[in-house]
């Protein structure tokens, strides 16, 4: 028998397989060519050259005993400072290496962040749409997940109902900038309304109240757009990174925790966090993939590739007329459903060959993501089946 | 405020980092050829160079959207078919590639298993002494760890007291062989009696009682020590493994689950270890890593290195007339502490610059671990302060 808790994980986990797996017996029935596959949120611009020059030259200039040993659970020092200086050039910030922590990914920096923060029946906020495994994590940790209804019309962040659900039980709140699943990227504004909201509940309440900036894709940013560094906008900031999409790591599972000085018990959270990175098994971050990434501080994907595919896919669905979210960031467009139930417009898009996810998995009824981290081809294939989707989706919806 | 169960966790991590702190100003002082560290479990036989050429190799020939990119959260297939026909070679098994999980280290498997397997309250037996962290990934699910007690003859499974702890709660049993800290092998027919307990419970309460078989050790073994493969004698086994000895990457957090076939429910424990590694973070196995050990899975650090190290603190040992388990596998030997109790020898030891690790820190109080993966220099220049602190503690215990 496997935990109670993990039987209805299986369970979902078994429905993405199985649309997973339709999705191949669709592309050998058809001819992968002819299959859209916008389901997975799987970078597919290749990691910078210098990555792999870079593995290869620290396999043969450090000692292997380095190379692939034991360092402090936080990491090798100096990668932590060689990154500590990189965010101080960019973001005007003054972090030393002991405000950064290496971790296994950005999935395992939140993992090490909620582990370090949470008491069981601490509550964490989060804004719908949002990442499903956010609800996984905070699980892991027996806090209770609060989920802010979307703000409907541009995806923003809703903070008149963030403030409703803010308690004395509130210990962290889990932001996602640029957003995965909507491509929205909140604005400074914004974030200046969120640390005034955040400021005021923790003097109300007398508590401390963790914002945890969760930023895998901070560099996949379009038309210049710039995201807030939120350590400068509220100073119980956490902020989460990954390598996976700036230098396509996905599979590496290198990132790292930012903890400022700021912080409310900022030496202890610090040292617990190292603490919670060795005792949920993770113990360090990968070090062959610590040391090259701090040589590859400066590249990053070709992002002009995901921007292409974006402005392809805008173009393509303003002429079918739909509606949707404009992407600002990430690799995701979030279209509103033509068809009420969001899942019967996904069913009706599979018959074209096109593989959506229905927003109900972010806790965003009556949207779709669509992933447009896809060959070039793909999207331009995929038009005409976007079209006799509109024709048989968007026009029914006019015409009610 | 950090979460109050890393309080004290924070507080034990500091008592170690002050301990290794004061290792390092010792050696600062008297030179660090003058103190002797025999503190850390810290491999230090390099990598084969076979690593390091499998990596460049990597680098060159596979396309980085594979080397670098998510793969099933259970591991690249080819890798996982390959050690399971490697482990079906040695030990006459029939896995297939489903009955291996990838995973962050033998640590990340431990915390795939029990989340796994564990509901809030399920207990967890671990025979004393043992590894502490398995404290720590116990009660991250919300296990209730049970602590057989030691065998104090030679350390060898307390089989009558475990009978005694194991209840219709027990959910597992993790086994660590050879164990950290004694280096003690548990034999064949040990482990047939322990099979044996655990089937006769299982029928009493009509549940099924997973053992943990974490063997990081496993292939460091000597005298031509044979460590039994657990699987083909309790049917509802898991083995844990790890690259971090045998191949020196303890840096690199390369290991996998092994889920027989033979477990209860075993289809499903296979579908929630795979949900399970992503739901906690680690989400895969690093990428490049699992590729690079696949083709070193002949490949094995120099075992010698640690065999002669090995024989030569024996032999030390016995010169002074110190007792001690007979260490016959991993790279620790069990020191019975000639004081009552062993924290004031550790603190004698240290007046002689050896560094050693109290007992009790692995719930083994009254003897010390001697970690001797260490240069055999320090073997050799440490042996006149091992006899200077005979001559003041083994003595005095004889005086008694």
């Amino acid at each position: 028998m496997i935990a109670r808790a993990m039987q209805e994980l299986v369970q979902n986990s078994s429905a993405i397989r199985a649309m997973f797996e339709e999705g191949r017996r669709m592309a050998a029935e058809y001819g992968a060519e002819n299959v859209y596959d916008f389901s997975l949120g799987n970078p597919n611009v290749p990691a910078p050259a210098g990555v792999g020059a870079q593995i290869r030259n620290l396999t043969e200039t450090v000692p292997p005993l380095k190379l692939h040993g034991y360092m402090p659970n936080a990491g090798f020092e100096e990668v932590r400072e060689r990154i500590a200086d990189s965010l101080n050039k960019r973001f005007f910030t003054s972090f030393g290496s002991y405000n950064i922590l290496m971790t296994v990914g950005a999935a395992g920096g939140l993992n090490v962040a909620l582990k370090t923060l949470l008491d069981p029946g601490d509550e964490v906020l989060v804004f719908a749409p949002f990442f499903g495994e956010y609800r996984s994590y905070v699980a892991n940790h027996q806090g209770v997940l609060r989920v802010v209804p979307p703000e409907p019309e541009h995806f923003l962040l809703n903070l008149e109902a963030a403030e409703r659900l803010v308690s004395r039980q509130t210990k962290a709140v889990i932001l996602n900038n640029p957003n995965n699943p909507t491509g929205v990227v909140y604005p400074e504004d914004q974030i200046r309304q969120l640390s005034e909201l955040l400021c005021r509940m923790e003097k109300k309440y007398g508590t401390s109240i963790y914002l945890i900036s969760d930023e895998p894709y901070r560099e996949l940013v379009y038309d210049g757009k710039k995201v807030p560094f939120l350590t400068k906008y509220y100073h119980n900031t956490i902020v989460g990174y990954s390598f996976s999409k700036s230098l396509s790591l996905p599979g590496e599972r290198i990132g790292y925790l930012v903890m400022p000085d700021e912080l409310d018990d900022a030496r202890q959270i610090q040292a617990a966090a190292a603490v919670a990175n060795r005792v949920l098994g993770f113990v360090n971050a990968p070090s062959l993939m610590q040391l090259a990434v701090a040589g590859c501080l400066e590249a990053k994907v070709d992002l002009d590739f995901y921007d292409r595919n974006r402005k392809s896919l805008c173009e393509g669905l303003d002429r079918y007329g739909y509606s949707y979210v404009k992407p600002e960031g990430a690799f995701y467009l979030w279209l509103k459903s033509p068809l009420e139930d969001e899942r019967d417009f996904v069913a009706e898009a599979k018959k074209e060959h096109l593989l959506l996810v229905p927003g109900r998995s972010f806790e965003g009824p009556g949207y779709v993501r669509i992933a447009y981290c896809v060959s070039p081809e793909t999207i331009e294939r995929s038009m005409p089946a976007f079209g006799r989707l509109a024709e048989r989706t968007v026009r029914r919806s006019w015409e009610k």
